[in-house]
């Protein structure tokens, strides 16, 4: 707001809800309304469950994921294939495949890819530590999903390269036609991928 | 999530963002998944502006409107027209019009408008209060700047009944073709307001 309309508190709100991906200046006015309405509902709970947050998560120091417990819920696990690691650039793509119930095993997060033009080094990505978990004894698999991108999988290149004395088998994510997805609005790459990967019917 | 994938801290901050306007379930998680990365930067101030906001924010006693200030920054305001009010559903409105720098004078929060079908009475409404500052000697006008709905006409008849006996001039907005908008998009009632309203070139 240009002129002075709110005490500095909630123009401080405003500010701060605006930085969040998927709120603007326009949003965040409105969610910072909804939140001045619903003091009691929303507002003071939201605030406890983010100091809480805030105090509590900490990176896993075995897989690097981000939890507000150490090893993360997923490390503590037992009821997960323990044999199986796999490898995601970020903690959101392991809620993604988490969401889709996509495997039961173990999960290791980069913190990135590599990339030369904004100079992330190996020694910059959580890639010793996968190392070291690959030549634990009940590890037979690593799969490594990053995302279909240059930078990633220069990456799982890189980390193939790393594992190759460990004792374990290395998967890649399967290229092909997203389910849902028509072959009219498919790029070349993916087709062409789609058709070298064909299954038998 | 269906299966446990964080601690509970995380899951209910997830949860309690969700319910913010403009945020689903899955932008939410985008929204967490930030504020985790962003620890230092955004998690702690917000939750601090949060917790300063929930503590200092109240209604306006004089106007209605909300602020960590009471009476609020507008009504503490000396350099604003302290002869004309300006009459709005919520605290919403009047961040609308004040972006706009429509007015420079007073506000009155009415708080909703009349309902039948919702059960809200005047009594449920600050109108009394209304009536109280339109009686007072500075005030000379009374803008009635309530929405152009069934409902808001509604009101804005009652609260024009409340004041007839108060000395001050009573307007509301004019109606009429938006600026920037096309006639052939308009509706009947906007066009025939806007030529009965007709202005001399």
């Amino acid at each position: 707001m240009s002129r002075r309309v709110t005490g500095t508190e909630i123009e401080k709100m405003i500010q701060l809800l605006a930085k969040m991906p998927g709120l603007g200046p326009r949003s965040a006015r409105r969610a910072a309304l909804y939140l001045i309405n619903n003091r009691e509902k929303i507002m003071a709970p939201l605030a406890d469950a983010l100091a809480d947050a805030y105090q509590k998560v900490s990176v896993c120091s075995t897989c690097g994921n981000v939890d507000t417990r150490n090893p993360c819920t997923l490390c503590n696990d037992k009821g997960r294939d323990q044999s199986m690691i796999c490898v995601v650039e970020e903690a959101g793509d392991l809620w993604a495949l988490e969401r889709a119930s996509a495997t039961t095993g173990l999960y290791h997060v980069l913190g990135g890819t590599l990339s030369a033009i904004e100079g992330i080094r190996p020694q910059d990505l959580n890639i010793e530590q996968l190392v070291d978990r690959a030549r634990g004894e009940t590890v037979s698999e690593v799969v490594i999903a990053v995302n279909a991108t240059i930078d990633g999988q220069t990456t799982a290149h890189y980390i193939t390269e790393q594992l190759k004395d460990c004792n374990v088998a290395i998967s890649r994510l399967a290229h092909g036609v997203p389910v849902g997805g028509e072959l009219d609005y498919l790029d070349e790459g993916t087709l062409a991928a789609a058709i070298k990967a064909r299954r038998p019917f």
